[in-house]
């Protein structure tokens, strides 16, 4: 895919953040520490995250090197924390 | 899935913003042009979009009612964008 930048410099065209909001601030955080494992082991090459707590959000920051990478990752992220509220019963 | 909000209100607990930045104007009007036809047609029930263009970059503003709407939403203009910029060989 033919997004912006030179081959040889470090390129992350797609950047983005989604926030997910919580009933309250101890189901946010029960949630992120359940996905917080998954996020430390995951190795990335094509996108980058910053994945966070924020009161009774939680916030998934990211840049892409390109389109797949990202649909990838956002899938992983959003069934991760799928699987976390379903195992709580949330 | 257990978010925000009791069930007779209208509850989006999930919001985000993805920008996909492009090398020109030109290039970003030509693929978000191809893939603004898909996102008039499509009917949203779970998720709400704003499908935006801004200079060179395509933003993407979207809420959902919850985790699988947003996966889905946000798969298919993924793969709408990659179509396009696939067949203007970008």
């Amino acid at each position: 895919m033919g997004l912006q930048g030179s081959p040889s410099e470090e390129v992350w065209p797609i950047e983005g953040v989604i926030e997910l909001v919580f009933p309250d601030e101890e189901t946010a955080r029960v949630v992120y520490e359940s996905v917080l494992y998954e996020h430390k082991t995951v190795p990335y090459r094509r996108s980058r995250i910053d994945f966070l707590l924020d009161g009774r959000k939680i916030v998934i920051r990211f840049l892409a090197k390109d389109n797949s990478a990202l649909r990838g990752t956002l899938n992983s992220y959003l069934r991760w924390i799928k699987v976390a509220m379903d195992s709580l019963e949330l």
